[in-house]
Formats: C-alpha cells, sequence, structure tokens
C-alpha cells in the first residue's frame, strides 16, 4: 500500500487551485533544436513564492481540521519551503513556526518574515533543527509538515504534472529532479494515473546522489554529504518518497556538475527565464541524451527561479 | 496625415499572426506591491528571437508583393532587428541582406547566419552602415527595411499592443520604452484607438533622451551620443514616429541608469523572467513614480531578453 495514492492528489488538486497559481506551459524552438525532443516546460518558476514548494504547503495547510489548524504549523527549512509554508498559513490565518539556521542567508530569513512566518533560529545541523522543531511542537501542538516527506506534500507536489499532463494530454515523457522526493513522487504517480503509457524519468545530480543509489540497490541510503550547485537538491530522499519511487519510474539518471550549470544558462538563454540550478538537472539529461527521451514529446517541471543573482554559477 | 493608422494596424495583427507568438501577460503580486500599481506585463522576451522585432520584420516582409519579394530584402542592423529580418524572411522563403559592423557581437552575426540571413561586414559608422545598405539595393533591388521607421514596422509593432489591450481591456494605462520609436508610437496608435480613454506614457533613459528631446521642444534633434545600459535604445527617434508620439502621448518620462539597472534586477528577482536593460526603462519610471500611473492598471511591454549573461549591469 502506498502512502499516497490518486484520490489523495485529486483532492489536493482540488484544495489548492483557489491559492496557487495554474503556472504557464510554455516551449521553445530553439531549445528543442538543441536537445532532440519536443519539450514542454511547466514552469513552477512562475509559481507563488518561485516554486512549486506552494503547492504542498498549502495543500498541507488547508487539510487539517480547525482544531489542528488553530494550533499552527511548524518546519525546519531554509529553501522555499519555508517560505511556502509561511504564505499557505497565512492564507488560512494560523500561525507558521519556521525554524532556521543561523547562517540561512538573509534574504531567506527576510522572505519568510515578510509572508508572516515566524522565524527561530538555531545551530547549523539537522539535529538543531530537528530537535527546535520537536520541541515547538510539544511545546505548542502545532503540526510538523515535513518539507517533502510529508503525504500531504508530495499529494500536494503532485498538482503541477496533473496541471501539465491537463494542458499537454499527448506527452510520451515526464520528467523533474529529485531532492528529497516528495516532487519526483507525486508526479510518477500523477502520470502513471493519467496517461498510463507515459515514460516517467527521475533525475538527481551526481554529486547528491542518495536517492539514485536507495532506488538501484533498493535499500534505503543517505549516501555521501552532497556537493551540488543544485541547492535545492541537497536533501535525503524521504522514506514515504523511495517506495513510490521504485514502484512507479521507468528510469533514473543522473548529471554532472557541469552539464547543470550548462543546462541552467541554456535555458535562460532559450527560453529567458530565470530558473535555478535544480531546475536545470533534467535539461542537463536530456542535454546529456540519457533517461531514454530522445525524439519524445517530453513534460518538464521547472522547479523554481530563486537564483542569488549576485553569485551566478557560470561566473 | 498620419503615416500610419489603426487600418494599418489591424491588418498587421491578421497578416503576422500565423507566425509571430502571441506572448503571454503576467503579474506579479510583489511587483505590484513594490511598484504600487497593477502591472500587466507583456512578455515579448518571450516573442521569436527574443524580440518584439520579429512583429514589424514579418509585417514589413509580408507586406512585399511577389515581385518586391523576389528581390529580397536589406537592412543595416547589430541588434534584434537583424535577427528578426532574418527570421521573417525565412518565413517567405526570400533572400535578406543584414548589414552588420565588423565590431558586432559574435553572438549576434552567429544568430543572423543561423536564421538564414546574409550577413554583409562594414565598417562600425552610421555612413558607411547606410552606404553599404544602399549599395545592395542599387545592385540587387531588394528592399530596405529600416529597425524602427519603416511605417510597415511601425504598424507591425503596434501589434503587441493590439494583443495586451486584448487580454486585458480594462487597462488605464499603457508605457513601453522608446529608441528609434516604432514601439512606442505602434502602441500608441493601438491604444488610443481601442481605448481612446487610456494615458499613455513613453519612457526614455536619460542619457539617450533624444526623444524626449525633440517630443518636448517639438523640433527633431539627434540630441548628444547616447551613452546608457538600455543598449536596445541608443537609436535616435525617427522622423515618421516622432510626429505619432506628438500627436497621441499623455506623458513622457525619462530615467536614470541607477535606475534602470536597479528595475531590471527587480524585475528579474520577482517575475523570474530575463527582460534586457531596455525593457526595464518602463519599470524605472514606476519605480520613480514618474509618469503619473500610480494605482492604475498599467500595460507594460517588457521589450525583449536578449542578454550578455556574461555582463550583467549589476556585476
Amino acid at each position: 500500500m502506498m502512502p499516497v495514492n490518486f484520490d489523495d492528489v485529486a483532492a489536493a488538486a482540488r484544495r489548492v487551485a483557489p491559492h496557487v497559481h495554474r503556472t504557464p506551459v510554455l516551449r521553445s524552438r530553439r531549445l528543442n533544436e538543441i536537445l532532440g525532443v519536443d519539450l514542454a516546460l511547466k514552469c513552477e518558476n512562475l509559481q507563488r513564492i518561485g516554486a512549486f514548494k506552494a503547492r504542498g504547503a498549502h495543500n498541507a495547510v488547508l487539510s487539517l481540521d480547525d482544531d489542528q489548524a488553530a494550533r499552527g504549523v511548524v518546519t525546519h527549512s531554509s529553501g522555499n519551503h519555508a517560505a511556502a509554508l509561511s504564505l499557505a498559513a497565512a492564507t488560512r490565518g494560523i500561525r507558521a513556526d519556521i525554524v532556521m539556521p543561523e547562517n540561512a542567508p538573509r534574504a531567506k530569513v527576510e522572505s519568510v518574515r515578510r509572508l508572516g512566518g515566524h522565524v527561530i533560529m538555531c545551530e547549523p545541523t539537522i539535529a538543531a533543527r530537528e530537535a527546535a522543531a520537536e520541541a515547538i511542537v510539544a511545546a505548542t501542538g502545532a503540526t510538523l509538515v515535513h518539507p517533502y516527506d510529508d503525504p500531504r506534500v508530495i499529494a500536494g507536489q503532485a498538482t503541477a504534472a496533473v496541471e501539465l499532463i491537463e494542458d499537454c494530454p499527448d506527452l510520451d515523457a515526464i520528467t523533474a529532479p529529485v531532492g528529497g522526493g516528495g516532487l519526483m513522487a507525486g508526479t510518477a504517480i500523477a502520470a502513471r494515473h493519467m496517461r498510463p503509457s507515459i515514460r516517467i524519468v527521475a533525475t538527481e545530480p551526481e554529486q547528491a546522489d542518495d536517492a539514485w543509489r536507495s532506488w538501484s540497490t533498493g535499500v534505503w541510503t543517505a549516501g555521501d554529504p552532497p556537493n551540488t550547485v543544485a541547492d535545492g537538491l541537497r536533501t535525503t530522499v524521504g522514506h514515504n518518497g523511495l517506495p513510490i519511487l521504485q514502484a512507479l519510474l521507468d528510469d533514473f539518471v543522473t548529471v554532472s556538475e557541469a552539464g547543470i550549470v550548462a543546462a541552467m544558462r541554456l535555458v535562460w538563454e532559450t527560453t529567458k527565464l530565470v530558473i535555478e540550478p535544480s531546475s536545470a538537472v533534467p535539461v542537463a539529461a536530456l542535454m546529456e541524451r540519457k533517461g531514454g527521451m530522445q525524439g519524445l514529446r517530453v513534460g518538464l517541471i521547472l522547479t523554481g527561479g530563486n537564483v542569488d543573482l549576485d553569485q551566478l554559477p557560470w561566473q
């Protein structure tokens, strides 16, 4: 029995629709020529808070009953999920406590505060983050919304693929990056249900290949410490997401750091879209002709566009 | 009698529709908060060849009769019009000769060649460019398509505003940048006809303010040599465009170089769209609260997204 099924996804789609953008699907002839595919780009970089994470956070917050909601939500994140949960809590008018490491970029902290999130600083270790979040849960009864392994979050992230396949019903393949695996697991559930014959391809940086190792061996592993430019993917695959990937993927490929940077730049130049390095990972797979997608109609989720413009990776 | 009227624009809209993108209109809550307006962004950076210039070039080429077309087209440009005319000529299956200065960026030259344009190099002076183009016209009978002062080009550029107002019929104001004035003149013709009460605001860099001076004094002037980061606006306003601006504008404002760079960065960060500096000029006017557009529903044409990613102006 899978932790998330398509009924959960369909319910999530109804729940989040009034609160998140139905992002456009864009195409580029030039990019298609270079990559040798017919590419439909699902632009979650144009989503609220600049990333698909708005979907999962809204589904989690809007799934709470009134008593749960009244006690608020909490998470630990220094990335897009922190902003997403703050926004979703504001949508429902409830409190969000966001545990962030002391060394989090100032812009990320300010973004959470601007959206109404309550920031709690902690030491920059996973243990310290988790301890701080658990202490808040114990004290307030708030609901912990994990950034990627919460089934409500997985179902919410799946709604990007639902919209993409509704808008492009003839896709031959669909691909996305894997960090914690929430987006990829949700994408696989939606795609396999809506278009059973579709080829589902996961992509990950070689330098953060814990999910690929876990998927390949069938044994969950944290892998080596991640060391990738794709800052959104420096997480370890979740225990709920992994079995979904094992059940539903057709292929899982990894790409080089140089490939990620080249793909990011290629997308900026050909599509005029600002994407973050994580979004470039499946594009790098297409550039490197990996994943068996050549010549196909490929749906690709551009996951986000939150980039430090003073530190672009090709500089 | 104006050199272009709305009938010309309506004909251009029918002519170019099968060949150019109907670009999306995007919105950003965060950008609206910062600028204090309700902004509809017409994304010509997502247009073919990455700029609105595809519109005017297609209208000019598709307006030729078969005899004229058979003799080809010619222009002098090192910018987006060079690529646009090459593409439009390829659409019709005719020859395009593009006179470019010897010091044109290699990427621009390669882009023209990739689109099928025939590149003729000349010395990097206006006189040399014009002489080379005239020599080709004399030798081959090709039609010169001026980058911005050709009435067919003005009518073609107007089609961006036509689509914007069709998609957002309740706009209170519309704004765009002025280089040679082709886009702004076309925008003004379309907007005044389709929505007579609309406020029409032209914007230009202080450091390339020839059009503003000509408009303010009523006397055409080339102004001082332009010295602006907005490379697409380093041209002198055309003799066909100027009287249209004089007849139809409600206001014309200029903005600082620092304002242009800040506005460009703001758009990248809030909308995740790559725009070139020229596109940021009307955004800078809104940041600086110029043009009397506060609190209004404003349509703004993002003119293009062709940027050298190795030389961003905030670095």
